[in-house]
């Protein structure tokens, strides 16, 4: 295969985040998350955004981030309102049921959600044979590439705050989202709107791992303890704090996702070249065209990516992921092989 | 301070491992454990286990590889029996009683239990107005570091077997037990005589990871799903793999286990040459000193280490846990220490 | 007020049923279902399905049962596929998923799914990041007072046969469905169809409790201890047994189901006679008005019962439930009201 | 058989009650609590608590109300002190751990814990890789027929608010407690010394119900939702407002429970007369002779009783419950049994 655009995760890491693993000190450091890089860690992510009193937690994975979210501060009978395109709903084997809440899965526009909808939600259960809506989840970016708005995002956290829900952001591919074009928001925005959310370290270069963010920490909520319970932490937890030291050295996660966006922005411009529609604004690292059945046979041969769905007896929209690790010419030889089956 | 004796997870893991991940080739695998490192570490995991049939799968932590043991073979009535000082009793947050399901928490000798305790639990649960013990679990090596014999080991798995029970084994620090002097069991004992166990990377060296192995893959087990369903595999699953195979290459592991529990060794005969006693026999790389508090408070000054418990007025029981880290002049300044307080 | 239409369980039971309480011999019976009436109900239950391997269960009431054949019959990655109109979707507080599972809210015809819907579910699920689809959930008759013909219970049956799939039906209102002047099946091809069904009590004239009956007996289902887990069954089971036996003496229940559908009848004949139509086609206790709000409001004053949902800027549907108690001059009195407000 | 002391709900229920039922007028009622008799039977309770600002529901069954309780007031790391003699114990198939909360089951004295050997547990779980001790069970009278006293029960009140821990008393066998001879106690101590408790109908008269007293409503409990969900209440809410109603007129529980109650003195002095010890003290409506074993067996030739436990080779100790339908001449048949035994 010549490249695949599957994820962004099919490369193992930066070599920069490798290298803080392999050359850390050969020191004893306290485990679970107690350790000096972890520390370190948490203050310069905090600082980043604008947290004065800020808390953060570095979390093996980003199921066990929603998980864990879903257990600190939900009670049992309180459900979650997201996306039907929302991680949650679609590829974590249902594990927000598991933790015993229901998902309420709304249609989106493009990946997204709006306040008005969290509104009807909140408004068709006020029964109390019902579940009790406690918590809104977006991703930014979103599952289909799209970003939030800062006034998009105003809006969904003013509704939130007005109708006592929680306000959580899944930052799986926060990083892409905040290199954007179009991103008319700061990291220091998603922390003040949002109660809490996620960074995510996966997709944007590290090997595992993303920080959990919490606007205001709050002392009796005992997260240690619940993320001791889910398995979510490494007993070695200065292999999380490394990775985030390095990802924030420097700006380094910002000039990953940068790149992530602009060979995105490439493969998109190359394709519409060709005459191709996108399914969705291209923003991010995810793009989706538009291609006929056949043309898409043809490029699987050589490509990697996901069918997203059909839109008609003819044509698919696909999915096509870049990557801090994407080079050009992977993405000029994808162009071409597409350019050769006009 | 000159050492910590806490635990076997204080440095973040042996160079080697380290190295395989940093030289690891920046080409693409396929996520969740399908790459090559992956497939390749099973491979020989499996031979080394003597299973012509048998599955691994590479979890990120112990807590997670035993919830998802629960979740995946026992039914919601169904219990566990387990020694009081066992992982899953003490120091999981209750993860096992989260996934749904009780633990019997039996007394023990020397963190061991025996198969008329099992079968007692058996007897005492017929009615059907109670949990119906479903699976047995072990520590090799315990809590305490000692270890169960082949004899015992044969007699618990025969009255799985005889009462319909699951044989499970922890094996958070099996390489220890593996490599102790008076282990008379081998590996492909361990596949062979339980149901389904783990092979724990964390504590041996690794950054993290444990391999959980079924002597028998169940085709309609889904593990998959239940895996990702708790979070509990990497995106990036070749940085599991890759580490898996480093320690196996040319019998890392047990040169690594090996080392840890002659450390172990030397800390016991110097403690024992000063005239104090172990709690519990010597086995591995976990040793129970016997001391009398007011030395054990100057040794808190200089070492890291957990009282274990109080045993009499004057005496605690204080826990050293070596690893492949510890050096044998960091044995020594604790053995002279000990030595001036005479 | 003049009469509650809200539901079918304001009167407390049938005369019939509570002097089968009120006259039980003052004799000991064994506990939890193990008495002597219990056995008499299954046996004619039972026969009235055409089951000669059947078993029967007796539980307390409708969310109960769900969530036992839920927990019972799934593994914890598994799903329910039901339309976005069910009773478990709606009105029992998450109760499905708080026993772990995700449940598929389907759009719905007239309160109804079909098997095109079922199979398109299974289909974007074979991914195993997903849950597993392994349930279909109806109600007969619907939360919408509809029912499924034979011919679309049977194309469900063989369609959930065909995939692997368990085909459980709530029956809360079985007995208003099979009382229906439009009903093509029988008691019997409701057992013989699905794999696991409730005939319902409480909305037919019990004081509580529902039938769980399956089809093909599973040894190894241990549905005591489940049912014990949940707190599903009395201690003193013969509270259960002598309801369903008075039920089933000379086909009560049956009459009982055809009085409150005639009742129903009566209701939606007066209605469209004033001019008014019905939202969803009238078929048993259940009928759903279309009506001015200004109407609405002046029949508030008098009668009881729920606003289903806004139509449009001047109609609203109301939800009418009729029961085994509702007489002919309480229906005759709501159409006069609503002949008065023409 | 000539009589079952097996248990105290073997006969169907006090006549009273089931004619409060029977007499029930056929008016409708609003559902799910709502109702008249609920309303009035929760004000009666309270006010004979002696509490002004209580909170009173109605609850189907024991199992039920345990993990009621336990799902409303913890969080999910957080555990529960029981003695292993406790319901929750041993008697529920493991209803809490499927709540997903621990259970410490603590060795007893004659079914009782306590202050000494909660403070244990809780100084043993301060490490926040431990559950949190957050509740603490007991029964009263207990599962051995023993009663605390007003003394212990201030103690264990105390020593629970002074640590952050709930006070649960489960009351299934309040009724009994609070008729024995030897309590020193009133409804309105156990009212005011825990904070959520439950008074038994099922035990003590009724078909079923258990009423759940809270001494201070918390209004963002939301129990409604919480009791929704497991499917606890009834939807004819009434049938349970009707039989408190019932046990509370002109003090009929504690008529029973004293009937109850004296006719275990009589069986208990019968035995001893015969030269026989009891296990425990008896106190309320539950003994355990100590009985040779040949003896016991020809006894179970015309008694329904338990066989609790074997003492040794020689002897056993059996349980003998009575209750508000158990009649003199059932009590002196079992005695001269005994007698001719001799």
């Amino acid at each position: 295969m010549l490249y695949s655009f599957k994820n962004d995760y099919s490369e193992i890491a930066h070599p920069a985040v490798l290298e803080s693993l392999y050359r850390a000190p050969m020191s004893q450091e306290p485990g679970y998350g107690e350790d000096g890089p972890t520390k370190r860690a948490e203050r310069i992510l905090l600082k980043e955004c604008g947290l004065d009193h800020g808390h953060a937690r570095f979390i093996v994975g980003g199921t066990l981030t929603n998980l864990i979210v879903a257990a600190a501060f939900l009670r049992p009978f309180e459900s979650i309102i997201a996306s039907e395109s929302g991680h949650i709903c679609q590829h974590e084997a249902g594990a927000i049921e598991a933790t015993g809440h229901k998902v309420h899965h709304l249609p989106h526009s493009d990946g997204k959600i709006f306040s008005e909808q969290v509104l009807q939600v909140v408004a068709a259960h006020q029964d109390d044979h019902m579940v009790r809506p406690a918590m809104v989840y977006i991703s930014q970016s979103t599952e289909l590439g799209t970003i939030y708005s800062l006034c998009e995002l105003e809006e969904l956290s003013r509704v939130c705050r007005e109708n006592g829900l929680l306000f959580y952001i899944d930052g799986a591919r926060l990083g892409s989202a905040l290199a954007s074009e179009r991103a008319d928001f700061a990291l220091s925005d998603i922390a003040r709107l949002s109660d809490v959310f996620y960074f995510g370290g996966t997709k944007n270069g590290a090997l595992f791992g993303e920080a959990l963010v919490l606007r205001e920490p709050k002392a009796d909520l005992d997260l240690t303890r619940l993320i001791k319970q889910r398995g979510a932490i490494l007993a070695k937890g200065q292999g999380l704090g490394l990775q985030f030291e390095a990802l924030f050295k420097d700006g380094l996660w910002l000039r990953l996702a940068k790149h992530a966006n602009s060979m995105a922005t490439r493969l998109a411009n190359g394709i519409k070249k060709q005459g191709y529609d996108l399914a969705y604004e291209p923003c991010t690292n995810q793009i989706f065209p538009v291609l006929p059945a056949q043309v898409v046979k043809k490029l699987e041969q050589s490509f990697g990516f996901y069918v997203w769905r059909r839109l008609d007896s003819t044509s698919l929209v696909i999915r096509l992921v870049t990557s801090w690790a994407t080079r050009e010419d992977s993405v000029d030889l994808f162009i071409e092989a597409l350019a050769s089956e006009r």
